[in-house]
This record gives structure tokens, C-alpha cells and sequence, in this order.
């Protein structure tokens, strides 16, 4: 056992003990979902203000809509919700590089295997130069989608991991 | 402004007037990422005890491997991380229809443009029928793939939503 692994028996002891949220149902109780980053600076439930069972969080790198789609159509057509709250945030890591960097990294690090591998599987980083401006477009791919019903309300919004606010961009 | 909308600036203003946290750094402090589902009954802060700017945490409908493998590459081989903890949950919505039953869903409620877009976007929707099975299936897709290196240790667990306790399953 490594110390993360450790680490979560510890807190599945703590947290199971009284735990009183086993009654709650499998569709989200608030009928919304949350896209946002897999950043270890954001908790979404407590900036959000998601209670536990209201809504699913969806969270990859950079809080991409595109690579969120089958989950969100999943959480749409068989869990029945209708809104969608994106977030991205202030200093994130897909700002930092372009699809190529990543790649040049793999190949240094991992070898041509790899690349082959990554260019089957993960044809796109997702990376994005602009931060509001990646809100703004990943709210129109979403509203754009003919898997997203013209009916579901979307938001955008920017999350500043320094001062922990939440700002609505569209 | 939506209720969801305004619960978002609500909560906002109340994290962020008590909000200590803003030097954490970009990379996360202990070095691993979590991979687990989108369900709304899961806080996997609390459930999987990770403090803030502790780990990334990836979420998809099911948990799914594959689904993060473009956030798992970013997360290791841009920011360092060294450990995957995988989680899937009893009463999981993807234990419960097959691809193609989703896709007569999708078909039904949104038509013919939605499936051709989804067989583009969404080629598999990644459901599966055994939930221990598919925990064990994901941790070897990961230490089976080149773009996972050989020495990232690599847990598979289950979160109980009834009784908030994770079990440990490979």
C-alpha cells in the first residue's frame, strides 16, 4: 500500500462513519451538470455550491466541452438533466502549451510507441491560448451540438484559483 | 439568471469571503491523480480525502479510463503526477443499458443529425455490465498503455453510495 492509497481507507473510515446520504437517488436532484477542470486548486462542490446528489461534475484538463460530450449526453438523455454550468479557470495548465509541446514531451519521455498510441487515442491536447475566450467557444460548440437539445440553458464561467470567485463570462 | 445560475454566485461569494488558498501551486502537492465517475452522489474531496491542490481528479460518466486518457497524459507528463487512484461506485447509470440503447435514446429524442453527430463524437458509450470486472479492466488498459509509464502505480477501487465507504478492489 503506498501512502495515497493509504490515505484513502483513512478518509473512507472517516467519512463512512457518518455518512448519512445513502438514500439518495441516481438521477441529479437539481437536473444540471457541471464542466470544469481536473485542477487540484478547484473543489467544485464547495465553490459551485453543489450539495451532494444535485448535479454531475464532469472534469477533465482544461474543463473541455468537447471531451466531455459523452458524458454529457449521457447525463442529458438517460438522467435527465437540462442545464449546463461550465467553468474554467485562471492559471490553468492548457494555457501553458500548444498540442505540439505535449507531443515533443510524450516522445521525449515515452518514445515513438507512445506517439503512435497518443496519435490513435488523444488526436488533440484540447489546449487554448485565451481563457475567456475558450468559454465563450466552448459554450457556442455546445449550443452548436445536435446532441445538446436547444432547450438546455448553458453558462460560462471563469473560476480564479487565487481569490476563489467565480465570475460569469456568457 | 437560472436558479442554478444564481446558486453559482451565491456560492461563490460565501467560498470565496473565507477563502486562505490562493498561493497553492499548479502542480498538485502529492503528486497523483483520482479518476472517477460524474455521479452526483459523489464528493470525492470528502469520500477520497483530498485536500485542495492535493491531486487532479478526473471525472466521466462511469470512471471511464479511456474517456481520460488525454487528462491523464497532461496530468503526468506535464505536471508531474506519479499514481492513479481509479474509482467506480455501486449503482452506477452505466451499469444499467448498452450502447445501442443509449443511441435508440439519442435517436428518439433528438433525431437523426444528433446520431450522425454521435457516431463522429461518441463512437462508444462506454457503459459496462460488472462493476468489479470493469474497475480491473480499466487498471490494465492503463498499465498495458505506452502513454502510461511503467513505474505510476495504478489502484482500482469502489465507492459505495449507500454507505460512503471505498473498497479497495485491485
Amino acid at each position: 500500500m503506498s501512502a495515497i492509497q493509504n490515505n484513502v481507507e483513512a478518509a473512507s473510515a472517516e467519512y463512512s462513519a457518518s455518512f448519512d446520504k445513502g438514500h439518495l437517488a441516481l438521477p441529479p436532484a437539481k437536473k444540471y451538470l457541471v464542466v470544469t477542470c481536473m485542477d487540484a486548486r478547484i473543489d467544485p462542490a464547495r465553490a459551485f455550491g453543489i450539495e451532494l446528489g444535485d448535479a454531475h461534475v464532469i472534469r477533465n484538463a482544461g474543463g473541455s466541452a468537447a471531451d466531455a460530450l459523452r458524458s454529457i449526453v449521457i447525463s442529458q438523455q438517460l438522467l435527465a438533466t437540462k442545464e449546463i454550468v461550465l467553468v474554467k479557470h485562471t492559471g490553468c495548465g492548457m494555457l501553458t502549451f500548444e498540442h505540439k509541446d505535449a507531443v515533443a514531451v510524450v516522445k521525449n519521455n515515452l518514445g515513438e510507441k507512445a506517439v503512435t498510441e497518443l496519435s490513435e487515442k488523444v488526436p488533440n491536447f484540447l489546449a487554448f491560448p485565451d481563457l475567456d475566450k475558450a468559454v465563450v467557444e466552448d459554450v457556442d460548440y455546445l449550443k452548436k451540438s445536435n446532441l445538446v437539445p436547444e432547450d438546455v440553458a448553458i453558462s460560462g464561467w471563469v473560476y480564479d484559483v487565487e481569490s476563489g470567485k467565480t465570475r460569469r463570462v456568457v
